[in-house]
Order: C-alpha cells, then structure tokens, then sequence
C-alpha cells in the first residue's frame, strides 16, 4: 500500500491499465517530485522515532536506535528516484521494505541489540544526470563530491546537481563518506528486472553478485549526402557501419556468454533521403565476470576498428570519436551475509523456492560493496520488464521479499 | 552571384567556411522566407515583362512574351524550397539559371518564337510537409489538391499546407493542371547532388531517365526490457531487429545494383541501459528500373518477413507495422529533348565535357514528364554532397550549365 500511496502523490505517470496502481513513475532525481518523497520519507522515519541525518550529496540515514547506539548501524537502503519512464518498484520496494521494516519494529516494540539505518541512496539511476548510482559512489569514495556537484541535467544541459540539491533543501551538513558516516553492512532488496526468477518458478533471489559492466559511447561521422545520388560505392555512411556495431555486439555477446545492447542513439541529419552523416550511441556491454567483462570489450573495440576502417563506410573509411569509460568491476558480495540472506529466504519460503543468482543491473549495493560486507535480495519482476511503467511485482511476492528482509536484519542483529 | 545574394537574404544558415558564400540555406516550403523568395521571384520576374500567375497550390509561373502568345509556351523550371540543413544550389539553381536566361533574352531585345515559363514549383523537398515534388504532381494531376491541402507540417504536426498558402498569400487563383494551364514541355537544370560527374571528370550531365524509388517506413515493436538482467535469449530488441535490416538492405542493394539507405529513425524510450522497445525508421530504395525496384522491393519485405519472424528477437517474434506507399516510378525523359539538351552540351562544354547519365534523385520533371515532354540537365557537386550546407559548385560550372539551358531553350524555340 504504502508503494502505491507514494507513487500516487509523488510522479505517477503513464497509465498501463486501469486499476489504480497500473501507472508508472516518472520522479527523476532532485526533482520538485524527488524533493516531495525524501520530505514524506523524513517525516515518516521521524515519527517512528528515528534520528535522521542528510548528507552534503542528498543521500538520507534515517537512524532507528538500538540498545547499543555507540555500535555502527546495521544498513538498509535503497533509492527512490525513478527512470524518466520508470515503474513503481525499481528502488522504491527497497526503500519502503526498509521503513517497513522499521515500523514493524517500532509496532512491536521490539528494541535491536544496535541501530538500524535505512538509506534513501541520491541518484541511482542517473536519468537525469548522467552517472547512475551516483551518491552511494561518493559514499563509498569511489567517486568525489566535485565530480558529482558538476554533473548536468541530460534535459538542458545547464542545471547542475549541486544548485538541485541547494535548490530542493537537500544539500546536508553530514560528510558524505563512508568513514565520517559509517555503517556496519548493507542490505538492499530489490526487483529483479529480469525474467529469470518468474520463469523458473522461484520466489526469492539470494544475489551471489552483480555483473561489470562498461558503457562505451561511439560518434560516428561519416558523410551526409543524397539517398537518390550517390552510389553504394560512394557512401560513408554511419548508420550502417552503427547497424553492423549493432549486429556484431549481439555475437560478442553470445559468444563471451555476456549482454550487449545498444539502448541510445541518435542520428542526424535524420531526413529520409539523407545518408546519415553522424551517428551517436552507447554499448552496453556486461559479463559475470571482470575477465569475462575485458574480453567483451577488447571485441568490441576491434569490432570497432574494423567498421571504422574498412568495411561499414562501403569502401571508404570512417572517422570516430569512442568514449572509453573506466568500467564497473563485479560486486561479489560478502558470502556470510550471502548465507544468512539463503538462510533467510528458506526459512520464509521454504528451500525450493529460494534461488542463488548474480544481479544482471548495477545497484546502490555495488558501491558500498566496496568499502563494507553488503548483500542483496531479489524479488521477481513480471516478464522481467523494468524501466518501464508496466514494471510489475504481485503484492504477496513483495511481502515474501519484506519478510526476508525483516528477518536477515534481526538475525543479522543477533549474530 | 544571384545565387548568392538571394540566399542571404531569405534564409542563410549553418555557416561551413569563412567566406560570405559559405553558408547553407533553410528556406522550408511556405515560411515566410519562402514567402520572401517568391515575392522577390514575382518582382524580378515582372520587371522583365513577365506576365505572373499563380496557381492555388502555390506554383508561381513567369511568362516571357514571345511572336505567337498563343501558342503553348516553353516550361523551364526548378524550386526555391530547401531542406532544413541545405545548401545553396538544389532546385535554387534551376530557378535561377531560368531567370538568367529571361534576362539575357531582355539584356538582348531578343524575341523568341513561343512564350516561355519559368516555374518556381511549390515545395519539392517534402521537407516541412512530408511529400516531395509535392505541387508539381498536382499539377500533372497524379496528386490532388485536396491532398496536399490536408498534408501537415512535421514540425508542429498541426498547421496545414493550405492555412499556409494562404497565410503568405500564395493560393493563387489559377486551377492547378497541366489541362487549364498547359507547358509544351518543360526543362530543369540542377545540381547532380552525387559524385559522378566530378569523378569522371565532366562538365555537363544529360539526363536520359531518373531512378525510380519507394520509402518503406517500418515501425518494430518488442519489449522496453532492462539491458543487465535480460539474457540475450529472453529479449526482442527492436534495435537489433532494425540493426538487421539495416545491414540486410544494404546488401539487396548491391545484388540488384541499386541504392537503399536508412536515412530517418527514432527509437524509444533512447536510454542507455534499456533494450529499445520501439523503432520506427525508413528504408529509402531505389533502382532505374521500376522492374529493378520491385525486385529490390521484394527483397526487402522477405527480409522484413525474416527479422519479425525469427531471428531478430533473439528467438521472440517482434511485432512491426509497414507502411507500403505506391513508388514512384522511373521517368525515362523525352528522347528528341534529351537529343537536344546532347547537342547543346557538346556546342557549349565540347563533345568529351557532356555525358549522358541518370538521375538518382527524383525532381519536379518527374512529375512533368508523365504528360509533357520533358529533359533535365546536370552540373556537377563537389563531393557529390547535397542537402547539407557544404554543398557547392564552382561559379564556372554554374555558368556552363545556365550556358547550355540558354541553349537548349534557343533551340527549342527555333525548332
Ligand atoms: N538497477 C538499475 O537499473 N541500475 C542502474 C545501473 C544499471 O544499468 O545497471
Ligand atoms: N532532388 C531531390 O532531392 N528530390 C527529393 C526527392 C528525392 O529524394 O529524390
């Protein structure tokens, strides 16, 4: 309920159905819709007797108190920004399967050995500007503040994220950094985005690990001109040699027993009877594994060189500009808290419908992975959709996930 | 040097060179800078004795006197219209050669037999409303007016062919037809818009047929799913489907030796790490024959077929629309005219500077050439580049060109 009331106040978007939670959600990061949940997350937290405390990077710690409150807390978190044409779920269910958490607690009265924090992560999806998992990155000391104070809206290319954050009130006083604000783990739950858990009939993902993965944005540039007039031979023509990067990721792909995608793209001058003369796209590219992840990528650069080279213009070179990012390394995530989620899930849904698997998306968790013993759970996704307003999850699978969650924490809390 | 001057004033834009002639143009069909340009045509036009009409779909018509004013007059004619990033040449060109003609006829009291009409034919380029050799074909009466009238702007989707005729004031009174208001035959200089007769080393194209040619506008439908956690053999990635086709046509084009290109195509939702659900995009073919182009045609829909029906998806069946507009068909020019425009190509440029040739772009004469004799004549482009600002011809080319239109129409006359 609380999953739909939020969206319902804050960015429902895109009717899919008619029943009243069959929209998505569009509450793109350090929007005046964001700035609406984190106030409504606050006042929430608060009143269930948490301390809350906001960091110079927007991430929230809404801090319930334990006996042991020197103790570094125990960590749950999750984002609730959305994509431009997100559901209701991605993010959100971790974030409010943590508050559920804490109001269970609080209904109970039901005082932990130490405290528990529950993170609403700033900028996961990076929609809005461009770096995904943005805030929990700083956190970590993977990336700086400076760098993410200078990132701009993808939609006018001029606000930046520090006067969003002025703008909204959520630029805090606290250090955004792991040391200064510490947590003892983290644990994210999440939906799966992905088909597997629903085809093969489980209930619960216990997350091994996420993939790497990189993202390698290609300009092509090649020669505008007439359609009707210029012979095959002639052409040097960027959207076919995209068109055989597009192919060609496909078989990388297949062939490294990884993922390859092209998901943006533009082209111009995008008129009909114009061969297009510069075209702009990403590859996304990721494996289980780093190695698996280099390999992928060394393909995909000599796929690369051999288009712009030879072949794709029709005879005639190609020029182009790669952007090479450093990639996203795979998160393996701490095999005690792995085991204590397995056993988690079993004791909620029983052994057969508890189900080991790696994340096929970046989360949040892969960030403080780094710095601090992390693990994640998976609920299923309907046709593994994501990203997209008809993103779906069935109410008693949600509840299934929330139980694991609960009782990870506690046990996590007694251990 | 008209060129030149009337490009500055009605519509230069996107600079490529520091010269004062090194800008493109955008003059979209029925803007107010189109307006400008006719209604300097009309003034220009007029104060060389010109008798002007106008008729309701916008073509203006330039009637020099000649002895026998009964007779059905000599056409020469071209566009002033151009692409959003065009150059100063394609179609502009042919109307100003025409008028060079008109003035050298005054310069030297010279009276020709027959009237002769120079027509500025409203939007060719099909640039702002969506419908190439648009007022041409209404003319020659394989369009309607009721058609175009009803066309809509691509850019705001709303104001119609007809709110804009007659908000700039060029719904004429004249019926559109070639039966009301009759050329004897009609001539058209234009840049090649191609590489050939600049790689061959030719100053003058003679025209003997223009390609025929269809645009296919395909829609792909699969799943918006998110690219890390969707396994290859789960997806129905539309990109992937179109990145198919557009390596497919490529090679169709080669077998049957015609031209295809995708020019024009969007996808959604465009975001890095979503698997593109949607994509709609153009496949422009052509042949110089219309039994070469059914052929390629054919080609095409298998592959088409092939992509919905298995491999594309990665295993599941994409669903597509397909829009299947009647082709236009090669027009195969008047042989006696074609004859004549040979005869005065050798007299101005010599007999090795002529070449014979087809064109790869369709032009008002195709529309023409269905109920009047008609020819076209070439001159070069540098690179072969058009519908981009850096398109360019040298003055002396142009000067030849005007040279053997001058001719040609004298010859004519004479005849
Ligand atoms: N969960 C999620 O969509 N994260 C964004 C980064 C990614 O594409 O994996
Ligand atoms: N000349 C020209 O660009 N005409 C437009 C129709 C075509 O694409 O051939």
């Amino acid at each position: 309920d609380t999953i739909h009331s939020t969206a319902e106040q804050f960015g429902a978007k895109n009717r899919w159905g008619p029943e009243q939670s069959q929209t998505g959600v569009r509450r793109l990061a350090l929007s005046d819709l964001d700035k609406g949940v984190k106030d409504w997350f606050v006042k929430e937290t608060k009143s269930l007797g948490c301390t809350v405390k906001i960091d110079e990077v927007g991430n929230i710690f809404a801090t319930y108190p334990g006996r042991n409150n020197d103790a570094k807390p125990t960590g749950m978190g999750s984002h609730l920004d959305t994509q431009p044409t997100g559901g209701r779920y991605d993010g959100i269910f971790g974030v409010l399967s943590g508050l559920q958490v804490l109001r269970t607690l609080k209904a109970n009265n039901y005082v932990p050995n130490y405290p528990i924090t529950l993170v609403d992560w700033c900028n996961e999806e990076g929609a809005r500007f461009a770096m995904s998992i943005m805030a929990s990155s700083v956190w970590a000391g993977i990336s700086t503040k400076e760098h993410v104070y200078a990132l701009k809206d993808v939609y006018d290319n001029k606000t930046t994220v520090l006067e969003e954050l002025n703008r909204i009130g959520y630029k805090g006083t606290e250090k955004c950094s792991h040391m200064a604000n510490p947590l003892k783990c983290h644990f994210e739950i999440h939906i799966e985005q992905g088909p597997i858990l629903e085809k093969i009939g489980k209930k619960i993902g216990v997350l091994t690990s996420a993939q790497a993965y990189t993202w390698i944005e290609v300009t092509f540039k090649g020669m505008p001109q007439h359609t009707g007039t210029t012979p095959m031979d002639y052409r040097r023509d960027s959207l076919l040699a995209t068109g055989k990067v597009i192919t060609g990721i496909n078989d990388i792909a297949k062939k490294y027993g990884g993922v390859a995608t092209v998901g943006k793209l533009s082209l111009s001058p995008n008129v009909v009877n114009v061969i297009p003369g510069e075209v702009n796209f990403v590859v996304d590219i990721r494996h289980e594994e780093d190695e698996g992840l280099h390999k992928m990528y060394k393909a995909v650069r000599e796929l690369l060189a051999e288009v712009i080279l030879n072949k794709a213009g029709n005879g005639v070179p190609l020029e182009a500009d790669i952007e090479d990012p450093y990639p996203t390394p795979a998160a393996i995530f701490n095999s005690e808290l792995v085991d204590l989620i397995d056993e988690s899930a079993k004791s909620v849904v029983g052994e057969e419908y508890a189900h080991r698997m790696i994340s096929g998306a970046g989360h949040d968790s892969c960030a403080t992975n780094t710095v601090i013993p992390t693990a994640m759970i998976f609920v299923p996704s309907k046709n593994g959709i994501s990203h997209n307003p008809e993103e779906y999850t069935k109410p008693e699978e949600l509840e299934d996930g929330f139980r694991v969650l609960l009782e990870t924490v506690l046990r996590y809390d007694e251990s």
